[in-house]
């Protein structure tokens, strides 16, 4: 999509106020933990010349006598900016970009959106999105690629439904994918005929005939996404984020934005492969760019997939599929190579596991390389989601940090209880477990699978119970931890998994001036109500980023 | 190739005098063309703390109080460091870490030289280079892939004979490359046999045989080549350089260095086509990065070979070679599709034209999108070796660069005589010619086809004459330039050919502080004496990036 606006504009639009020369932000309800993870309050905050806090000032504090800049905030509460400890950038802005039918609810709704969306998007070499389903649309049968084409016209548009399980394309796709009355459906997958022609929808494998015409994001493309992302990013209170899986080109998207100045989020990226992260950081990891905006420090692997989908690789076979107990993705002698590669460079390595058997291998192969690649290594395991309780206490040696994601305990709560059955929850989401046993728990939201608001999971985090209060008094409680360990594995200990723990994630002299001003008091909030935290301006590196308007919009 | 000093040592050591603020250099013999083209001479240069000239100082003009710094060059000889405008930056690196034989007189010379190249090399997986040749060997028969083993071990070794022709392979290369007596000699080429086995010389097309199974290098590799180009440009005295034809690899090389700390020269980076820069610059180029060190503004495109090979596209046969006139790269068509979408965002041009037909081509092209594609676009014909002289004309109109390389008409003058016959010689290298119809004329090396001694091409500018002083009187000496013309041509306006000149390419206040010091002065030398000129010191960005040791190597 070629974005309305040129990207000098909008760099010019984000520039804030001048440089700051010992700016003061005052009159503030301000908290933040400390290094060591004490409460910390404060009610100013004074800011140098590089967007570093000099000082947190308490109520009779001297204050600078003429500082250049001030701004009075009201005794609004202000935190620091919340880290989140594993997402995806590009992924988040893509998927923000593309059109949502989720919400309609008739085919003549979906039409209707279809066409405002195909007007604003006019420059789109093909549309995309999803959301449909013709069952909440009482059509009693899928819709068809004429019943789309009276809404795009000849724009090429693929738009999955919502359980991701089928595809609906216009003439205009069926044609660019070379499909015709003769195409026959592939093995697991099914065209949808009508008198005896592709009538537009596509089922399970089938939709690959369409997805393979699909065209390559363009790098115009990649910045809008970057934009959108970062901005939906900083207007829910996110200065920091992992990146967990960059490409070569997220890359040089994150390096285009750094360069024009666009780039105002902290982004700790882990490479999609050791090979880009040779290609990008050569002899190791790059340094902080753009004052400590960007660093590609790490590597993401996957050893196996989702629970869902019953692809995390078990010890035993899933409850629900006799016989069936997932797959590995990479044999340990993959794993270990790889490992090793990137160790030899000081590549820090963020190794997606789900299943227990999948975090048995990476904690067998993390065991095998650390007397090799000493020093801080920081060895980390994604979502860590089933573990063998016998392998709970492995988690304590070597440092490992555990990557966890509040909000997929309660989304996958009834899902994971099926698929596992009740012999195998004790090592489950198990936060408070991962503590006792000596890992650094830290958290994040692994969005777009979920949502990016923080505030979610640090609730779901000292609850166990999703956004309903479901199920009351939470599932498997146990495993909660408090508000305040929530809290720092949201903050303090993300920033450490990323290697930023001295520039971000607290506030303190010397560390980047990254801060939220918030519309209530997260340490007396009861969890839904801190699940509802509205988040009224961002701040990175002592310049506001984002100010949410008096409609509820974005403004600065 | 592993460097033998960790890179963030290289930095460390590469780091100049602590960042400046009104520094002062006294006491020099300084010239500079200003930016109309008139000599200015000062005798001393106040620079601040950005690295940029904030006065050039005549003798009596009051000197700063206290400068933070002050270095006194004792009469030296100042001039602005000199600009390449193309060259190829990486090539220039690896070649010279290559082995080269071409000083060895008898195989067992070749064979002590390999050995200490091997041990000095250790870390490699495969050594090459080349330069050898049996004929001044005395040697009567090629050499032995037997022979090559006992001064490389087992270590995979490809050395190219010094006419590009044929290449010495050892034992573990031919094995790594699948070579055995069964293997045939494709057309166009032979493996020589020795016992009715391969004895180790593949020639002609054989030769990819080999070449097929020679590594890529590796981002380590591709640091050490960067280093090691920078250092010889900058020993040389050129600060910055037109990078013709950067591949994405490239590019991520540049940026590391950047990102270390380890940039010191200026590059105008032109990348290897379209699909590269948009990578890389997504909707259009990059800003000027690193205080100015390094954009990507362009993209470089061939449309013909070169005349020795007779690849370059002719109007008319060659006339040593009837019914051959070279062949296009591309048709009209593709040429014109990919000017129009690097130009849509903005991209400038640099396209290599070196027969007269390869000339009208681009001409042709840039007359049909000049009028859709308007403003300070800055098309560059890179070579522009044979014009017709009825086209030299167009050169003209829409502010056409000429980048044109002075070093290769000396080189080439019995050569293309050859090709050309006295007929076509009027608009062969007619760099005069060019000033007069209008062009933009600019200088530089194509290193390392020939070296990037700025010196050596300067002195041929105006003379028309090769390092021993032939031909007597210059060849078409009717096609020289003046010495200031050709000094602006490696200067200011090389600098304006990469849109540098109003940050480099010659010294007044706001310009970046790049200058050379010499031991003489390049306005009273005699041709011979501007050639040797020796470079005693190179700064850039008011910082000293190369010093002469009194041995003559590098020191700092």
């Amino acid at each position: 999509m070629r974005p309305s606006v040129p990207l000098a504009l909008i760099a010019a639009l984000l520039l804030p106020a001048p440089a700051l020369a010992d700016a003061l932000v005052e009159n503030v309800d301000g908290m933040t933990l400390t290094a060591k993870g004490e409460l910390q309050r404060f009610n100013g905050i004074v800011i140098d010349e590089n967007g570093k806090v000099v000082k947190l000032l308490k109520r009779g504090d001297k204050r600078p006598e003429r500082p250049d800049w001030k701004e009075d905030l009201k005794g609004r509460t202000v935190i620091p900016g919340m880290v989140d400890a594993h997402g995806h950038v590009m992924n988040l802005g893509f998927r923000a970009l593309a059109l949502d039918l989720s919400a309609t609810r008739s085919l003549a709704e979906a039409q209707d959106a279809i066409r405002r969306y195909a007007a604003e998007n006019s420059t789109r070499r093909w549309l995309t999105g999803g959301g449909w389903n013709q069952e909440v649309w009482s059509l009693g049968r899928f819709p068809t690629a004429a019943e789309l084409d009276a809404a795009t016209g000849e724009v090429p548009t693929w738009l999955v439904r919502a359980d991701g399980h089928a595809g609906w394309a216009n003439s205009a796709a069926m044609k660019a994918a070379g499909i015709t009355a003769a195409t026959k459906s592939p093995a697991g997958g099914r065209i949808e005929m009508i008198a005896g022609k592709p009538g537009g929808v596509f089922v399970d494998a089938a939709m690959a005939l369409i997805e393979k015409a699909l065209p390559q994001p363009t790098p115009r493309d990649r910045n809008s996404a970057f934009i959108k992302a970062q901005d939906i990013l900083l207007s829910m209170g996110v200065t920091a984020s992992a990146d967990m899986g960059t490409s070569l080109d997220d890359w040089m998207t994150f390096r285009r934005m750094g360069d024009l100045g666009i780039l105002r989020m902290r982004i700790m990226s882990y490479s999609d492969g050791v090979e880009t992260a040779l290609r990008v950081g050569g002899s190791g990891p790059t340094p902080w760019l753009y004052d400590d905006k960007l660093r590609m420090g790490g590597i993401k692997l996957y050893t196996d997939g989702a629970l869902g989908s019953r692809g995390a690789w078990l010890k035993a076979a899933y409850a629900d599929a006799p016989g069936n107990s997932g797959l590995p993705f990479l044999t340990d002698a993959q794993l270990l190579n790889m490992i090793v590669r990137g160790a030899m460079d000081e590549f820090q390595f963020a190794i997606h596991a789900i299943g227990d058997r999948a975090n048995q291998q990476v904690l067998d192969a993390i065991d095998e390389v650390s007397d090799t690649y000493k020093g801080d290594r920081r060895w980390r395991i994604e979502h860590a989601q089933i573990v063998d309780p016998a392998d709970l206490p492995r988690f304590g040696k070597h440092g490992i940090i555990a990557s966890m994601q509040p909000v997929h305990q309660t989304s996958d709560r009834t899902m994971a209880e099926a698929r596992l059955g009740p012999q195998r929850l004790a090592g489950a989401y198990a936060w408070k477990s991962m503590l006792a046993n000596g890992a650094t728990l830290v958290f994040g939201s692994d969005y777009p699978v979920e949502s990016p608001n923080p505030f979610e999971g640090w609730a779901a985090g000292f609850t166990r119970q999703d956004g309903q209060g479901q199920p009351f008094g939470g599932w498997r409680p146990e495993e909660a931890v408090s508000r305040e360990q929530a809290w720092r594995a949201f903050t303090i200990d993300a920033a450490y998994a990323g290697f930023g723990e001295k520039k971000f994630g607290h506030l303190a002299p010397g560390m980047r001036a990254d801060f939220i001003v918030v519309d209530r008091d997260p340490m007396l909030a009861s969890p839904s109500e801190l699940r509802g935290t509205v988040v009224l301006e961002t701040w990175v590196g002592g310049q506001r980023v984002f100010r949410r308007s008096a409609k509820g919009g974005a403004g600065r």
